[in-house]
């Protein structure tokens, strides 16, 4: 497996250098909405750490993203009125890896509404904001 | 959300009350081989505390399932010489689930082989024991 890259648009939101709509952050973690959500409300959660995926991460890192991760999760149903969740986490190209800093994505779900197709719609930065925003919102809550 | 309902199959698992494929067991979780795998080598990783999926589970338990997760993935990559790794975790039926314990879907992934639709077609009892046999056999190496 190729070593972890820094040039990795995950890493350049970690670093402040692109803008993303945050929902969560401390010290070991972040959560940021999908710009290119299959279905609304899809939210990404990633590790400060540099780790490229599941095969790398230190063990308490992925730990950690997991624990944030079902927060998001919680809120996401409350904020969407989800009647469900579906969780993913691709590793390596072979197995659906787009950007090449571990990654969980958190997507609400709805009864009878299938997933968009990956990466098919960026979506507008007004929804993003209001949905972040409304997730921020669950959490402090 | 429905509360847990120990009839579900894995609970059965675990009480040994129908056989598994089993790849790895301590006092807190099960790894064992998916009957219906979406590739070869497909596992689930559940824990042994009655949980239903990612909404209800302890945390600690979470993080440990995915701990495991980690370890199972690591040696599926040298068993089946795979070029990544898909994971999966359904919640609720509207995203995605149909045994009601939360499990983790830990999928080796080949380029340019695409999933199985889920629940597509039963493997043979021969072929998951030895792939069980040599996943327990690069954990323990």
């Amino acid at each position: 497996m190729p070593h972890y890259d820094p040039s990795n648009i995950f890493a350049k939101i970690l670093r402040g250098e692109l803008p993303a709509h945050r929902i969560y952050e401390d010290g070991r973690a972040l959560a940021f909405m999908d710009i290119m959500p299959r279905a609304p409300g899809h939210a990404l959660v990633i590790p400060k750490a540099p780790a490229r995926n599941i095969l790398d991460i230190e063990t308490d890192d992925l730990a950690y993203v997991v624990q944030v991760a079902q927060r998001i999760a919680r809120a996401q149903m409350k904020v969407f009125a989800a009647d469900g969740i579906t969780v993913q986490q691709f590793n390596e190209t072979a197995g659906g890896q787009v950007v090449f800093h571990l990654h969980m994505h958190i997507i609400p779900r709805h009864e009878g509404v299938a997933l968009k197709p990956p990466q098919s719609d960026m979506e507008k930065p007004e929804i993003l904001a209001e949905h972040a925003e409304r997730l921020r919102a669950a959490l402090a809550g």
